[in-house]
């Protein structure tokens, strides 16, 4: 491709709502344009970055057995219904209705219309394990799409569906696209980590999260150094540990002003640890409130709290509510005679005493409050958010807490969906079964985003070789001089034809705009081609990713360039 | 891939709703299945074949200088308002609102989002030309979505757009990619035709499309086969001649229960070319009335009928209508004092007698008419159908008319889409200049099927080559036969490690079935491993296209197959 010729429209500055670094530096290097909240066009270079890994997803799915399916984006409401997803899905579902007045959704995953599908098409255990994906666009009404690409209300995804005979069968499915993850994301050139994870609203038994390990990352990971232990922070188990001050004396003390945590343990001058937080949350499903009891030193871990209430859609509830509920102001609620709430408490707080509580009235806490004699939750449960130097729930030794993007998520089904559209086939004794599932997704162009995330510096993007939208730009650094012209040309025609994937910029422009732009779009090769080398008969080679150079021989720059790049691409395919 | 493990479940029957051969193969060979009207899921024959004819395009499209992008199907309506196509679309157009109620359309086409990309993007006459493209799904919610994927309400279509400084070049991008186009039929390996085309509801000056030939085909061809020209029927210039049988007297006759053309000139004796034909349409914009006056011999040709009448929804009026305007039953319609419809006439009855026309009274007509005399009309135009022997608008001689399926439609747009998003640029002088624009589309899905039109017999497929989801089908007539099983395995593992593209059949089936299953899906070469060839060293290859069948010594056979292939293919991609 000539840089003149191109649709390369990079930009000297971001605009002002790219608030990540992807996001600035997919506007600037001319990859994406925003349409509409959430709602990106994807230019010619942020095509060929995402072609890439599309590919890669493919042939290493491929390998793994799995089959290539395109399934339909819109989705007729009474699947959804079956599986109560229609309701649940809430607003994030964009609805709609054909010219009939039929309900359809836009498909922002597909377990509703292959569990369909299959239940037609697979009738006996000879037809099974199937493994079946697609790669297409997604759609989910976010409340907040953010970040450029990586949370769009419109994006491709590679979502795969397993259909076995058995639990036993679908963990080898399981394990199989596990490996396969594994490889895409090596091959992509990334670094990452694979994550024990919650299954959300996806449902099923276990799943794991793919996550590029980024500064930048929206989610933390629970990493054991000495085991090998790797989870979600939302899903790691966390055992506090809280002295036990058991048999003091309840009392109410003043503690004008003190809302926070840190306020009131300043002013009884005690630990943080020894105040207990009450939070309370609404489900929204059905406007009833819940709170939540942990130790004033950790954080409420919302998954969990989901989770063990059973709540559908829980939220922090709004100071009227907890005024109203707990008849103070906010700041001061607790356990103690609070009513009609029902109550969940951290493991941590069974059984102990002496602890610093809400008293329901503003400006009041208690302190000497023992659980099981001056307050009871309805359930006890592990609440807490894991943080650093925690203990690993396997091992026990103190863990890091690492951030990172979730690219990918696997989760193991079981038959919540082949239940609900009768997914089942004979077995070899002639016996319905039912078919254990397993899905799987990737999300294409957050992947491509999390590897700017990972790979940049404030000069642009740095390219992982496999994913480059190009792999050389060839830099003509005055088009002016016929000699530097016909080395450039000749070296363009000599990589195009061997297949190297390359930029020549012949753009009437000054030399230094060439290198800023070539540094932006983060070509992993840049060739300069100046007067000065060409009258040794070298050109220059530059690496983006190492800063390094070299002068190489003219007669020999498309060879040893070519040679480089295929060795380098193999390094990260071969296992 | 091995068929035991394949998802290829290939069916006896195709469903009643499969009306043409297409729709009824690609269920029957496991090619697709309906989740809803004209709304299909791809299954993994069907993908294959569909990627060989987009990868194909992206080479071509590519190799011609075109980029490809991917815009958002999320559409937002002040986009589509601009152009007046949010109202003229009409319920086509399938609409939703986002959570926070505003206005979406899924873009059933991208005229409106790339020209305003471009707007944003080009300043200069530098930036152009620009010629970008997209692969992608669209949505439209056809009236009547039938023929499997060939008329659906959700579909893959290739969609460009070429951008430049003026006329001259807009025809140069135009007719590269006509060349293209060309390129792409002729390398997806089918028999076509490129006719001049009626522009429609897309606008611009002109426009051809790309037909596939089949007898089956929607679309009819005027084709001159001495000097080439070749137009879709709608377009072609019609010049009708009637003899001049003027200075007669208008009488008025009894014609009981003559209602048709046939029924009056039987009655009266006379030949059908001099009956006038009076057909009522409405155009449902505006609910007016509007007829149209041709030859009784004669089709009315409704896309000039629309052109002419500048109507935006024509529609025959219904018997109520005709009977209300015309004061008689319907058949008996004509222009002598009919008041209150605007009248447009073929250009033919300019200045013609001796006409017989509806006299506006049941069971009546009128003889001995005269334009001009006894009636006139507000406009006279070409308004009648191409049919075969009609003259060749450039050489005058007698015209075939063949049958075809649109595949690809190129349009020269001109300024409309420029016009209305200001999509300007700075020519060398400074001055603003308008974008000049053209848009070209290719139904990949159409593509697919047509295909099938054009290649198939009672046995199921007949794939050309270069879009055949698998070459090969290497048929293990008996599992059970340790040998051929050998042999079977080998060709298979060196088929596929030398890129040839081998389904093994190694189900547990009988013979026969392997053979129909071969046959339905179309492979293009069947090798049959059976113990009475491999006594004497030998496989059978089987020609799908020819029937013809030779004996391939066992160790050369898969040299001998992929050669053949790539021979082949290569033909398919030559100029």
């Amino acid at each position: 491709m000539r840089f003149s010729k191109a649709f390369f429209p990079t930009l000297k500055e971001a605009p002002a709502e790219a608030e990540v670094v992807s996001h600035r530096l997919m506007m600037r290097a001319a990859m994406i344009r925003r349409l509409a909240a959430g709602v990106y066009t994807l230019l010619p270079l942020g095509v060929r970055a995402q072609r890439k890994v599309e590919q890669i997803c493919r042939e290493e799915l491929d390998r793994a057995g799995a089959q290539e399916v395109f399934l339909p984006t819109l989705n007729p409401a009474e699947l959804w219904e079956k599986t109560g997803r229609w309701d649940i899905y809430g607003k994030e579902l964009i609805r709609l209705q054909d010219r009939h007045g039929r309900d359809f959704c836009l498909g922002p995953t597909h377990e509703e219309v292959i569990t369909t599908l299959v239940s037609h098409e697979v009738q006996s255990y000879r037809d099974l394990p199937q493994n079946l994906y697609q790669i297409q666009t997604k759609f989910r009404d976010e409340i907040r799409p953010r970040f450029g690409v990586m949370r769009g209300r419109e994006f491709t995804m590679k979502d795969g569906y397993s259909f076995d005979r058995d639990e036993k069968g679908a963990e080898e499915s399981y394990n199989k696209m596990v490996e396969a993850y594994k490889r895409i994301f090596m091959r992509c050139g990334l670094s990452f980590g694979v994550a024990a994870a919650d299954s959300g609203s996806i449902g099923g038994s276990f799943s794991h999260e793919f996550m590029v390990m980024a500064d930048t990352g929206e989610e933390s990971i629970s990493v054991c150094a000495k085991c090998g232990y790797s989870a979600n922070t939302e899903k790691t188990p966390v055992t506090v540990l809280l002295p036990d001050n058991s048999g003091g004396v309840l009392e109410k003390v003043h503690t004008p002003g003190a809302h926070t945590i840190e306020e009131v343990s300043t002013f009884l001058k005690i630990s943080a640890a020894q105040v207990t937080k009450t939070l309370i949350y609404m489900d929204l499903s059905n406007e009833t409130p819940v709170a939540f009891l942990i130790p004033g030193n950790r954080e409420l871990n919302e998954v969990k709290a989901k989770n063990e209430s059973g709540a559908l859609h829980l939220q922090l509830a709004d100071p009227a509510t907890v005024e109203r509920l707990t008849k103070a102001a906010v700041g001061f609620a607790g356990p103690v005679g609070l009513e009609g709430v029902r109550v969940i408490a951290d493991l941590s707080l069974k059984g102990r005493g002496g602890l610093v509580l809400g008293a329901n009235e503003t400006d009041h806490h208690y302190t000497g409050g023992e659980e099981g004699r001056d307050f009871s939750a309805g359930a006890y449960a592990d609440l807490t958010l894991a943080e650093a130097d925690d203990p690993c729930p396997e091992c026990g030794v103190p863990m890091d807490i690492r951030r990172g993007i979730e690219v990918g998520h696997v989760f193991k089904l079981g038959t919540k969906y082949s239940e609900a559209f009768e997914a089942n086939y004979l077995d070899e004794s002639g016996e319905t079964q039912t078919i254990v599932m397993g899905c799987y997704g990737i999300g294409i162009g957050r992947t491509v985003a999390a590897a700017i995330e990972q790979n940049h510096d404030d000069d642009g993007i740095i390219w992982p070789l496999p994913i480059a939208p190009y792999q050389v730009d060839i830099i003509l650094a005055n088009t002016k001089d016929a000699d530097c012209l016909e080395a450039a040309e000749k070296l363009y025609a000599a990589l195009e034809s061997s297949g190297v994937e390359v930029v020549l910029d012949d753009r009437d422009e000054r030399a230094g705009v060439k290198f800023k732009d070539a540094d932006l779009i983060g070509f992993p090769y840049h060739v300069i081609v100046g007067p000065k080398g060409l009258k040794e008969g070298k050109l220059e080679l530059k690496s983006r990713k190492t800063g390094e150079r070299e002068m190489l021989p003219l007669d020999r720059a498309a060879e040893t360039i070519k040679d480089r790049i295929s060795q380098e691409i193999e390094i990260f395919a071969s296992p």
